[in-house]
């Protein structure tokens, strides 16, 4: 029901507002002050039986009697009369309407998420869309169009700009705006949705996006029940090459049970939740100064080309804290061209570092001309991608507006990154002046700088993966196949699996014995639903002769007969050991659909945690940087003589494993643990080979 | 050489300086404009040989025609005037000298760090003490004594206060307090020390505790070199009970190159920087923001219990947040004890949440009483430690300043720790003139507080501990013992070592095989030196029979004969698995002495890097929580029906292997992989035991 642009609650002919209040101060006198103070343009028609004229404007009794009907109508009134005036409005043909009453689907209460739905359906009937209920309102201040009663424009006079937000909470509306707008940045959508009923965050953001103004758009959510319409917005902001930055409280087990108390938030997983704003590009901020720190930094005109950096200070200690900065922020330091050491050479003097960090020392303080001097040997240097200038000695006695212009020139010759770190703030303040991002520290500086280059990366990649595709959800009914079924239902649609035969007696397994070339062997018995086979005694490795099998297979069936298991019989199975025992599975979430993990296999998977999650479609690449991420990773590469881990083979498995979820709908979860990685070159080259498989079937 | 207080340089009788300027901008100008400026009481005493008279002083031409002997110097001459003059002061009896000049040993260059050892020597025979070379001087706001050029001083107007600030940096110098200063903060002390060459960052800061009127310590470094003056101010501060936060640069790799370029610093090890914090008490901040942000907490008078947090807002999504704040700062939510439920359900209305976070939600406009009667029954609840009061939507129509007076009482009831979140500058400041501490967002003030309880902890835990003894330092020659005697040697010394036989011949090997009940084994070569033993076949596990015994007797005996491999034999040993396999290695660090590791066991210890590093004397508590901080710590309470670890069994180990590095000073490493420890209950209960060591003696 998603209706993009939805211009009449951006840009209404007429605005309704019952429940309206004399009071500029009160709820519903609010939105009637605001519009007035930003220009709306449109007719405001404040609806109240007990007066005559609200705020100086003719006020009229009852929705039935305004002269005109509203193109949208802000319900500022509670419980039982919100939902008549809902009803009123949809009766009249009122597009849409911003319930701003609580006490309904929030409350967790039976009754209220009833009343809620009831809510929505008399809108519908009517052909009315909703915001809220429990919404602080929209507000637009392209248009004036303030459907809003958020005290903080009182508090911080209101800059129309190219910033939006959109936010579940109306704090979470209100702080981000407060802080940037305290930063100077203009916003012009500021979006509370409250409960989401009708439309939610989804829709209004990609509403939003619809205005050619908007170059950031910041949200903020508590739970995601439709990521289908993010996923819209989040396709739309793409096209656009417009950044989303989203927080959602409930990151910690706390954190969930309070965000469940606060709106009744579903308690989506966060692993999933960040592979999902991963996959479509959004980037999850983990607390306000990565929302709000970073704002400036998108609204540039850069040109990112890499994470490679130059720290240039006329300090050696920031030099220092930068690097260290430099590394917690995922930045390199570029190693400089011998030419480009060679004009520092000759530009600074000797006691200065002309490496990388460059430290033009106290020098600066008798010659003012460094700064300008060394910017154009490090914007010819095809190894600098961005830089962090950074001033912590100045003022009085410096010609710091010199060095203001000169890193502004140096800012906008090839639109590289360049962030500034300066705590005085009249120095800050000329670098502001001349368009310049500045920063207390060096480390608030570049922890901005390397989500924003991070964040581009990240859109990239989601260009490059194509869109997600919405997919069918989780079905409560299922059954497992054995291990023989779920490895061949695999092998099947190309995952890699060791070779293995499944035998129905020990004459018949000597024989599979045998076909290997008499190789030790593993013996696993095979239920015909899956069960942990070694508490069992169904499970033998490494055995070598013919007897040894034999007598593996006689005891593992009758185990199977005496425990009444029904199986498949037991399979035989050359011993395959690979550099590293990794995992890969996948199980389909809820809300967000298929979802595939990538891990460190063995039995501790789930006490270490060490598990990254990847919605599919991805590719080789994607999965490729998942498995970087595991704790694990730093064996990968080969340590005390190994080999490295054939990680490309592992990805390859994943990405498989992605699109099988993705063309088989029926496929519940599938666990593979262990998967045998052989080596990336040498011994043993066998790829990655799926040894022990479950797979549940809707 | 530590003087304790160094009275002359903070309230000297006299100061000359040496390169004085008319100019109060210059550098040898600046020091008497503030000392005139600051109300320095002592003689101010210009030396130019050029002028008769120095911002209209009487100036005199050099050292010799001073009327007195000054207290104190300061060295505002470049290179070899400088050592002229530090000559000059020394000769006439002047006790202190801040040396300005840089081109010493910060260079690297061998002949200007020789220049710098000559400047100290000069100074030392005539019983002179020097700050510097290559400082930024010292300032003293209490005593007007600012022999420092620092232009930060005219940025940000001083105001004197509780706080000190010392740095081997002069821009780290005054970043800090400059930053204090713009949140209101008053400090006293601003020392730049420079390189260090004789007086250093340790002198210094225990010269700063000796003032009474200190209650908050931050410095900054590069390098170690001189940990026990360090330590002993770090003793001092913690006597006095005040708090030192440091910074150090050079976390990371390339942070640690460019610190060596800048200063030529030591590259320390920073697991061992971090341990030796964390054995003084030490906090070490990552970030200036970790510095200054938690300023203001410390100054408090507050009686710290514990880390149990009660959250109050008038916003469910702050709630949310500030429990996500939480976990990330590792503060708990506590549980409300019924009384604390009862209460809040009969002050808060019925859809407000009376668990921990307590939303009071947006009655709190139409009831401006809630935050006063909501305190008084968390104040009354035994399981709140410390608060969080997150006010994001605020302003105009809210009684706000009423909020502010009741939060201040809340917080001076017991003194209990309580932060405040708040955006919205106005309302913010209502509460600051309250005296509460107030940050923009939860995160913010949750990490300061973070900060500040766990500092709290890591105090209590060094008075517990005591005092760090000076060790004996490292020594490059170094002989290792064979295992055997490695084994025996640690068993001798109170650490718990497997059973095992050393063996000359393969029938002494069998007949210890018989000595342990024929039993499964180990054997082992055990050549003298320690090698790689298994690389040459020199380890056969899981033997079961004489001969296999034998065997393996004479073929490790055949193999370390033709290897001319020196041995005392081999060893039989009953096959030992523990529930873990963890690791506990000791070595002397050249700079910080006896250091101790606790970490995951196996041959992929280096490259997985799980390993905590201790500084002895430590208990076993202390050892307990840093084996709790490893990656593979959810593992050791026992996972998929495997029974607990004894982790007190390995923290004892750990704590007698602390002791027996202090104990001898001739072992240079110990190293004991895999440690075997057994179930903490249940089966295997053999408590931690080493199966294999290597020692190496100076």
């Amino acid at each position: 029901m998603s209706e993009a642009g939805l211009p009449f609650l951006h840009n209404p002919s007429s605005v309704a507002i019952i429940g309206a209040s004399d009071d500029p101060d009160k709820i519903g006198g609010r939105p009637i002050a605001f519009m007035r103070k930003y220009g709306f343009s449109g007719a405001i028609l404040p609806v109240n039986p007990s007066r005559a004229t609200i705020q100086g404007l003719p006020a009229y009794p009852d929705v039935a009697s305004l002269p005109i009907v509203p193109e949208v109508a802000i319900i500022a009134l509670p419980g039982e009369a919100a939902v008549a005036a809902v009803e009123a409005c949809a009766a009249l043909g009122v597009k849409g309407g911003v319930v701003m009453a609580s006490g309904f689907g929030e409350t967790g209460r039976p009754e209220d998420l009833a009343r809620q739905h009831n809510l929505v359906a008399i809108a519908h009937a009517g052909g009315m869309r909703l915001v809220g209920p429990n919404s602080q309102g929209l507000a637009n201040f392209g248009t004036g169009t303030i459907l809003s009663f958020s005290t903080m424009f009182v508090e911080q006079e209101p800059l129309d700009g190219p910033i939006g937000i959109v936010s579940q909470s109306g704090a979470m509306c209100s702080v981000p705006y407060g802080l940037l707008r305290r930063r100077g940045l203009g916003v012009r959508y500021v979006h509370g949705t409250g409960n989401d009923a009708d439309l939610g965050v989804g829709d209004l953001a990609l509403a939003v996006l619809q205005d050619p103004d908007i170059r950031l758009l910041l949200l903020y959510l508590e739970d995601i029940r439709d990521p289908a319409s993010l996923q819209a917005a989040a396709e739309q902001a793409l096209d656009r090459n417009i950044p989303i930055v989203a927080m959602m409280g409930g990151r910690s087990v706390d954190g969930r049970r309070a965000a469940s108390s606060h709106t009744g938030a579903l308690a989506n997983e966060q692993r999933v939740v960040d592979a999902f704003f991963k996959r479509v590009g959004i980037w999850r901020a983990k607390s306000m100064s990565g929302m709000v720190d970073t704002a400036a930094l998108y609204l540039k005109d850069w040109h990112p080309r890499g994470r490679r950096l130059a720290i240039v200070s006329n300090s050696g200690a920031i030099c220092v804290l930068g690097a260290d900065a430099a590394a917690d922020n995922g930045l390199q330091l570029t190693q400089f061209t011998p030419e480009t050491s060679q004009a520092l050479t000759e530009i600074l003097p000797t006691f200065a570092t002309k490496t990388n960090p460059v430290d033009i020392t106290a020098a600066l303080l008798t010659d003012s001309s460094l700064f300008g001097k060394v910017f154009p040997v490090l914007a010819a240097d095809p190894g600098v991608d961005a830089a962090l200038v950074g001033i912590p000695v100045s003022g009085k006695g410096y010609d710091f507006p010199r060095f203001a212009a000169d890193t502004a020139e140096f800012a906008e010759r090839d639109r590289k990154p360049v962030v500034v770190a300066i705590p005085q703030e009249p120095v800050a303040r000329a670098f502001r002046e001349k368009g310049l991002v500045v920063f207390d520290d060096e480390a608030t500086a570049l922890a901005a700088l390397g989500q924003f280059l991070h964040h581009r990366e990240l859109m990239e990649e989601v260009r490059r993966l194509g869109p997600l595709h919405n997919s069918v959800k989780g079905s409560p009914v299922v059954r497992s196949l054995s291990e023989s079924a779920a490895l061949e239902f695999l092998s099947d649609r190309g995952i890699p699996v060791a070779p293995s035969t499944l035998c129905a007696t020990s004459t018949a397994a000597v024989a599979a014995f045998h076909s290997y070339g008499d190789i030790p062997v593993v013996v696993k018995g095979c239920p015909s639903a899956a069960t942990h086979k070694s508490e069992l005694g169904l499970v033998r490795l490494g055995l070598s002769t013919s007897d040894a099998v034999a007598s593996a297979a006689d005891d593992m069936l009758e185990i199977m007969s005496r425990l009444e298991l029904a199986n498949d019989g037991v399979i035989v199975a050359p011993m395959v050991r690979g550099v590293t025992e990794g995992m890969i599975g996948a199980h389909v979430d809820a809300v967000f659909g298929p979802i595939v993990l990538v891990g460190a296999g063995g039995k501790y998977v789930e006490a270490l945690d060490d598990v990254q999650a990847l919605i599919p479609p991805f590719d080789e690449s994607a999965a490729l940087a998942a498995i970087q991420r595991l704790h694990i990773a730093p064996l990968l590469s080969g340590v005390r003589g190994e080999p490295p881990t054939d990680v490309e083979a592992w990805a390859r498995a994943a990405v498989a494993l992605g699109e099988l979820m993705l063309d088989n709908p029926a496929i519940q979860s599938v666990d593979v643990n262990p998967l045998m990685i052989g080596a990336a070159f040498g011994e043993p080259s066998f790829g990655a080979l799926a040894v022990d498989a479950v797979v549940e079937l809707a």
